[in-house]
Order: C-alpha cells, then sequence, then structure tokens
C-alpha cells in the first residue's frame, strides 16, 4: 500500500477570505457535507474569533458534519488565548476537533509584524500549544511564512512546540513565494529531523498560488515526506488563492510513479464539489483551469481531434468520468417526477430535504420547468438557494422585521429608444407604494423607479450580470455593489427574468442597509 | 549579467484554439501589437495551414507586425511539405521569420497516432527540416510529446533534425503529463548533449497546465538549462491551457536568486495584455489567477491587512506597480477631450488611430460617455470593438451583400408580470420590417419578435451575458450559441443596454446563418 496523504480542506476558512465570496450558514453547511462526500480527512470551517457569526457557523459545521469519526473539524486562532478559546467552542461539538494556530517565523513576520525578538515570539507559540493541549488532544501549529524563514529559528520553533505537545506542524508559503525545488528541500530537511523527534507527527504543508506554483510546490513537499496537505476547491484563497484541491488529488492519482501516495478523497464528487462552491461564492471558474475548469477536457485543435479518434491516450491522461464529469448534466423537464428530481439532487450532493421541504422545493423546480422547459444541474443549486432565502425572510417575518423592510410585489419595464421608463410596487409592512421614472435604459429606469419609493441616497458602484445556466430565460445572477452614507454593500439575486433579478439584488441591497442602519436603532427604543 | 531566456508567446496560436475565442484579423492584429509592445521575442501567429483565414492573419502579421529586426515572426506546420509551404508563404513577410514545425517522439504518438515505425518518423522529421532550410535559415522543431517518450529516441531525432540544420529545439509537455522534478532532469540531460553537439541551438520548452503545473515545470526547464519558454497571455490555450506568460517572467523577476535570469518582457505591459487578450478572446479571468487576476494583489483578511500596514513586504512579493496594475484605472467623462481619451488608448496600447478613424473613435466615446457618465478601460476596448465592427459593416455594404443582412432599426420591449412582450423594426436591404411577439420573459419576447419576422428555425442552445464595466447601464457583453440545420453559430454583442446587446447577438446570429447559407447559393446563380 502507498503512502496515506491527509487532505486538509480550508476552503470554508482561507478560500471564504475572497472579496464577495462570503457565504452564509446554510451554504457554508452544504459546502461542509459536500466536503464529507468528497472524503476530505479535515475541515477548517472558518476563523471563529472574527465574528459572531463566523463562530456559529463554525458550531453548526462541527454538530452537523463533524458528527462522524470519518472527519476531523478544525478552525483557525492566532496564537492568543482569546482566539484559541473561540476555537474551542466553536468545534468542541465535533466528534474529533482540532486546534489549529497560526504564528510567524520568518523575519520579516516576526520583527515587522509583531516588533518582538525571535525568542519571545517562540516562547508565545509555545504557551499557546500548552493552553491548546489542556482543552483537547489534537493540535497543528503554523509557521507563518516558513518558506522565507531563517531554517535554524523555523526548526526550533517546530522542535519546541512539538515537545509542547503539538499533534501536527504545518509549513505555508504564506505570499506563494516558493519554488518546489527548494520547498521540497525545505521539507525533506524538516522531515528528516522530525522523524527523529516524534515520528507520530503529521508534517503537512500549505501553499499560495503567487507565482503560480502552489500545485508544484505541493506535490514537491508529498515526494520530500509531508504527509498533509492544505488545499481549496477551485484553488480560491487570499489573493492568488491556495493549493487547488482537485490539482494535487488528481496529480497523485495520475502519477503513482512519481509520488507514489494516495488520497482518500473520491474523485468523482470532484466536479460535484467545484460547481457548488463556484455557485454558492459567486465565483466564476476560469474555462482552463486545470481538471475543473469548463475546458478542461475540450480538445479543439483538429490535430488532436485526430490523434483522439485514433488513440485517446495520445492526449488525455485523466478519464473525465473520474472526476464526475459525465454524470453531471442532467436535463430534466416538468414531466420528469419527484424521485427523478430528488435523484437529481442528490447526485449534485444536495440531500438534506425532510419530506415536507422536498415538496415545497419540488413546487419550485415545477415552477422553473415550466417557465424554462429544460432544468439543468446549475438550476438546481439556484432552486436551492431560492427556497432557502425565502425560508429565510419568512423566519424575519416571524421576528417582525418586515415592518422595515421592502418587497417587490410587481414591476413593469418598457425599454424602447426615446424613453426607457419602469414602473414597480412594492410593499413594506403593511404599506402599498407604487414608483415610476424614466432612465437612460431598463436598468437605470428600473432602479431610479425603486428609488422613487425607497427615496434612499445610494449609489450603484457595480452591476454584474451573468447567466448561470443554458437556454432562452436562463437563470440571470445579479450581483451588485452599492454605497450608503460612505458604507458598500453586496447584494445578489437570480430569476429566470434578467430585468427582475437586476431589481432583487437591488431591493436585496435597500434591505441590507436598512439592516444595518435603521433596525439597530429601532431596538434601542 | 544573467542568462537571458527567450519568450515565445503562442497566445494567438495554441491561446486561440480554446472554443469560441476565435479572433478576427484586426483584433489578431491588435494584440500581435500589443505583444511587440510587452517586448516577447517570437509571436506564432499562427496555424496558416489550417484555413485561408488563418493564412492570411498570419501574413497580416508578419507584414504589419514583423517590420522590425526586434521580433520573429512564426507559425506552425506540421512535417509536411504543404503545411511548410503555407508558413513560409505566410511568414516571408516579416524581417526575422522563423518556420515551426511539429511531429511526436512518444510510443503512443508515433504508433498509435501515425501507425509508422520510430526511423520512419524519424526520417520524415529530418527530411521535412531539409526542406524548410532550402526555405529559411530558422528553423525550429518540436518534438510533441516528448515527456513521454523513450528518452533515446528523443535524443536521436533532436540530434538528427539538429544535423539537418534545425535551429531550435522545442521541447513539450503536451498532455501537461510531467512534474518539475522529473522534466528539470529530461532538459538537465537533453541540454548536457545539445551543449556538445551544437552550441548555437535554442532549447525550448512548451508546457501544458492540465494537472495545474505548466508554469512550475516550465521555469524548473530554465534552471536545468532551458533558454527559451513558450508561453499564453492568461495561459490560456487547448485544455487546461498553457504555461502563462505572466507567472514565469514574473518568478524569474521575483526570484533572481533561484533562477539567475532574465527576459526582456516589458512587464508593466502585463496587466494591459491581459486584458486586451480576454476582452478581445471573451475569455474572463478567474479573479484568483495568479498575477493577473482581479484579487491577485487584494488583501481581505484582517490578519494580512494589519501586516500590510505594519511593512508591505509581510504578504507582498510583487510591487503591482510593476505588472502595470496602478496605471490601468482610468475614468474619463465626456469632457475629457481629444487628448486625455487619446492617451488613455494608447496607454491601453491601442494607438494603430490616423487621425480621421480618430475622429469617428472620439465621436463613439462621446456618444459612450453621454450615457455612461463614467467610462472606464474595459468600455475602450468595446468602443474600438464596436467600431471597427461598424467599419467592416460597411464595408460589406459596398460588397452589396446587405440585401441579405438583417440590421436592427428599433425595438421596444415590455417586461411585466403577465405579458412580457416586444416589437421590433428590422431592415434588409431595401425591406422595412416589423415583428411582435408576447413570451415567457424579455428576452424570449425579444427573440421571438426577431424571429417573427426573420423566420427562420433556430434553436438557442445558449446565453451569456456579462456586464463588462462598472455602473448602471455598464456595457452588456451578450454572447449566444444557436443551433440551425445541425450547425452551431456563435455570436457576440455588446451596448450599454442589456435588451439591446442581446438583440444584436440574435441578428448577428442570424446573419451569420445567412451568411454561411444564403450567400453562397446566391453567388452560384
Amino acid at each position: 500500500m502507498t503512502r496515506k496523504i491527509w487532505v486538509f480542506d480550508t476552503t470554508l476558512r482561507d478560500g471564504e477570505q475572497v472579496p464577495g465570496a462570503k457565504l452564509n450558514l446554510r451554504e457554508k453547511l452544504g459546502i461542509a457535507r459536500q466536503l464529507k462526500r468528497l472524503k476530505v480527512d479535515i475541515i477548517e470551517a472558518g476563523f471563529p474569533s472574527s465574528s459572531a457569526g463566523d463562530f456559529n457557523s463554525v458550531k453548526e459545521v462541527a454538530k452537523k458534519v463533524g458528527n462522524t469519526d470519518d472527519i476531523m473539524i478544525t478552525a483557525l486562532a492566532r496564537a492568543v488565548k482569546s482566539d484559541i478559546d473561540a476555537v474551542y467552542n466553536s468545534i468542541k461539538y465535533a466528534k474529533r476537533p482540532l486546534i489549529h494556530m497560526v504564528l510567524g517565523t520568518s523575519n520579516v513576520h516576526v520583527e515587522k509584524k509583531f516588533g518582538k525578538s525571535k525568542d519571545q515570539i517562540l516562547d508565545i507559540g509555545v504557551e499557546a500549544v500548552k493552553y491548546a493541549k489542556t482543552l483537547l488532544p489534537d493540535v497543528q501549529y503554523s509557521t507563518e511564512d516558513a518558506s522565507r524563514s531563517d531554517f535554524e529559528y523555523l526548526w526550533s520553533t517546530i522542535e519546541a512546540v512539538v515537545k509542547a505537545g503539538a499533534t501536527m506542524i504545518n509549513v505555508p508559503d504564506t505570499v506563494g513565494y516558493a519554488d518546489p525545488e527548494e520547498f521540497g528541500h525545505l521539507i525533506y530537511r524538516i522531515n528528516e529531523r522530525l522523524r527523529n523527534l516524534n515520528d507520530s507527527v503529521i508534517l503537512s504543508v500549505h501553499c499560495h498560488n503567487d507565482l503560480g506554483m502552489a500545485t508544484a510546490n505541493t506535490l514537491a513537499a508529498v515526494k520530500n515526506g509531508a504527509n498533509k496537505v492544505e488545499c481549496t476547491i477551485n484553488g480560491i484563497g487570499e489573493r492568488a488563492g491556495n493549493a487547488s484541491l482537485e490539482e494535487v488529488v488528481m496529480a497523485i492519482k495520475t502519477r503513482p510513479d512519481a509520488y507514489n501516495a494516495h488520497t482518500d478523497i473520491v474523485t468523482r464528487e470532484i466536479m460535484n464539489t467545484s460547481r457548488m462552491v463556484s455557485e454558492f461564492m459567486g465565483l466564476d471558474v476560469q474555462v482552463n483551469k486545470a481538471i475543473t475548469g469548463e475546458n478542461a477536457f475540450a480538445h479543439s485543435s483538429g490535430i488532436h481531434q485526430d490523434g483522439l479518434l485514433k488513440s485517446r491516450d495520445t492526449y488525455e491522461i485523466i478519464d473525465p468520468k473520474d472526476i464526475g464529469l459525465e454524470d453531471m448534466e442532467l436535463v430534466l423537464t416538468a414531466r420528469s417526477g419527484r424521485h427523478a428530481v430528488r435523484a437529481a439532487f442528490e447526485r449534485l450532493g444536495i440531500n438534506q430535504f425532510e419530506d415536507a421541504e422536498f415538496e415545497e422545493v419540488f413546487e419550485s423546480f415545477l415552477e422553473l420547468a415550466d417557465v424554462k422547459k429544460e432544468v439543468y444541474s446549475h438550476d438546481l443549486y439556484v432552486i436551492v438557494e431560492n427556497y432557502y432565502k425565502k425560508r429565510h425572510k419568512e423566519g424575519e417575518k416571524a421576528n417582525s422585521y418586515s415592518d422595515y423592510f421592502y418587497e417587490l410585489l410587481d414591476l413593469q419595464v418598457i425599454d424602447n429608444t426615446k424613453f426607457p421608463s419602469a414602473s414597480v410596487e412594492l410593499k413594506k409592512g403593511d404599506q402599498f407604494m407604487k414608483g415610476n421614472a424614466v432612465g437612460s435604459g431598463p436598468i437605470d429606469a428600473l432602479y431610479s423607479a425603486i428609488i422613487d419609493v425607497c427615496d434612499l441616497d445610494i449609489k450603484l458602484i457595480q452591476y454584474d450580470i451573468r447567466s448561470v445556466s443554458r437556454g432562452k430565460e436562463a437563470l440571470g445572477k445579479v450581483q451588485i455593489q452599492v454605497e450608503y452614507e460612505g458604507e458598500k454593500f453586496i447584494a445578489k439575486a437570480f430569476d429566470t427574468n434578467i430585468l427582475r433579478s437586476s431589481a432583487y439584488a437591488y431591493i436585496n441591497a435597500i434591505n441590507s442597509i436598512i439592516a444595518e442602519s435603521i433596525i439597530p436603532k429601532a431596538e434601542n427604543i
């Protein structure tokens, strides 16, 4: 049997740091459940000390996804007591919780960022590990910016924290500076000493992609003794992102001769996971992205097509089925029936419905199928998103906040050469209000009509529209950014009608502004 | 002085193989001019034997961009006389033309694709080089699928073609199978023998990204003796694409200690080039793409932001200015004036306007500035695209084809809950026609109204809309795919009004169908 490489997924922590990719609790749980189906070994669910919302979502992931011996749940802490407490208190509900802490070891981090001496930083790290060990047996220590650190200082840190009880040592290339040859050599040297010190400690790497080498650096580390890799789905993450899980896993699988190792990843779930993360975070995958890009397996040149017809292995080293690609495209219609629709959701990794819930989702499916005729995999994600959004809204009503929020009842947009104009009917609490406006185009008219009712001084900063499905009246996904009193708000919406989704996004943005600025005041009364 | 690494850009050949990314002649010339400004050493402009259009665009690039000693122009040939002739006849107009030919060396290519013996293939290669040398002094030979080839056979091929006169040997990792350690070793072995055989031959690599390691493999080759790299802008290309120019170049620049080499690339032109390629090919760059992604330099985590404030080098290894990032964002208004607008175009690398042309472009700018108020860099690309499209259309009229094509004169779209409907007025030759329809939404109504006039049995397969700029009434870019009599047609359009750009795209698709199916018949009469 080849050596097992642990896969640590940080899509929900490092990945969620991508601007605008913030997930709600339900989306986070959905992705965590899919990661479990993908069989990652560890899920890093967030950075609980950063906000109450993040704390809560880590706790929910620990409870609902970490309820088994098959998976570890972790979350990030700086090497300070309050951060470690926040991690412990959120992940302790998991069957196998792991505390993950990070502290810099490079000169630039130690001296410029912390303004302390190397010995002081080392002591802080050791004390933090000792404290974490009083809470839980499994503790991972990350030596931030390791690839730019002085080797002997880096080693003395690792030695000290291992003696203090750290069970996993993670070596990050925090700024994506390393080259595979030197990073492999660094891991080789650490591994050699670590095996002598304590053979049971897991050696891990966390690579960033600033120079495009995160995957290669991660694999060089695997060759040189690392037995755990930190990755994200689609390679998302801070700046240019992290090593992408699908690339690292498929390279290990495709090249047993080079890596002599294996992971437990269920590779057929890769495409499902990639698409779910892309949909929920609103981050498109570049068509040429390795493994998960739309064209990753598309052979277009005549020379290549000719070769492929003669033998697939002339130009194909991975069978698309291995990553679940040919399983993906399902076309459902209004006649598909409950069984087929439920099965389709399950194939996408969405299977948390109770029967009553499913009935409601199936209703939405039928409505959509009626309008669109053909319903694709992508649409199913959107149905679920919408379903939970609706439920969430009803939840808000129960809290009687609805008196403050706007709801779109009806709209009419007339676009012609001279007078693009729009009329809207909105509801707030018991009030019904109508607005209308002429604009420079349909969206401008529509947004002006909404402002005609809401009367807020909002500046539209960014308007993005994408169709997320195929065919006429495809699902149009609108994401906008607005500014109100110097603060920025992001809002999303989708609908089969691109004008309607534009309107919903704008109203969602207005409701966010209200939630932030009016509700607290109302509660103070 | 460190060793110079030649940069060979194949965006216009391997990059253009991406489905749907086909460029017209003007776009190809625009990108070629920008690559010259970026100071690549060699431009591969196409695959001339593939079509008359490709032949012609290679010829135009050779004439108009290759008119200097600073740059070589090449194009691809298989190792057959007719391909080599097509390359020679298209590139001979350049001051420094180079013939590039490719032939497989791996067992799977030799035996399964060609069904010949290794000796036979080697002879074909040698004869092809000898023939090419009768036409031009500079000949590059690519040993396709080299990384999966038997080393001694690969070497005997290289030895034979060098003796036959090849001046550059290119070693491709055609299927993206290699790992940096082994690819570096392969290049090391080849380089060692090649230096003994003929020290003036340039050793090159061409890496694909199927396992996410194209950049790392390319750099490993540089470390081990390669002195030329083949790349594309944004890493586009067949399947998962090629090594991305910006990653390879910036790694060499950022890590002089690791690579001990330099390129002549003007790195401040990287962002301009990346955006131009992205716009013209309609291929979005993933937000996390290294170097050229929107977030590549965006620091979002609180920990990182805190560190950055204390010292930029805690988390930043490349100064965004080095790739031209801070130069990019220009905001122009209707009051900006000719000088500022011309300067803005020039900063984007668009400076081929004659005075009369510029006046027309400036007119379009004013129209857009009137509607949009703020005009961004992105918009300028679109203005130029539209301008040339209009000119192109007028050119077609001169050929009196206009009698066959539809033109949109006016439209009205009414979107409301019950009866989304649309009316259009179209013109074909001297005929003026009106159509109208009710649909399931505004786009469906609009397309049905157009069909009401054109009466073709078209199936809409894909509808994509993106906004390519910021703010209300941003430029909406619509790309659609339709099917007519079993054949697929792709069409694009943009306008500040998303409904109008949807209509234009549909009419462009209809005109493409007509161009293909009606004109030839008419000409046969």
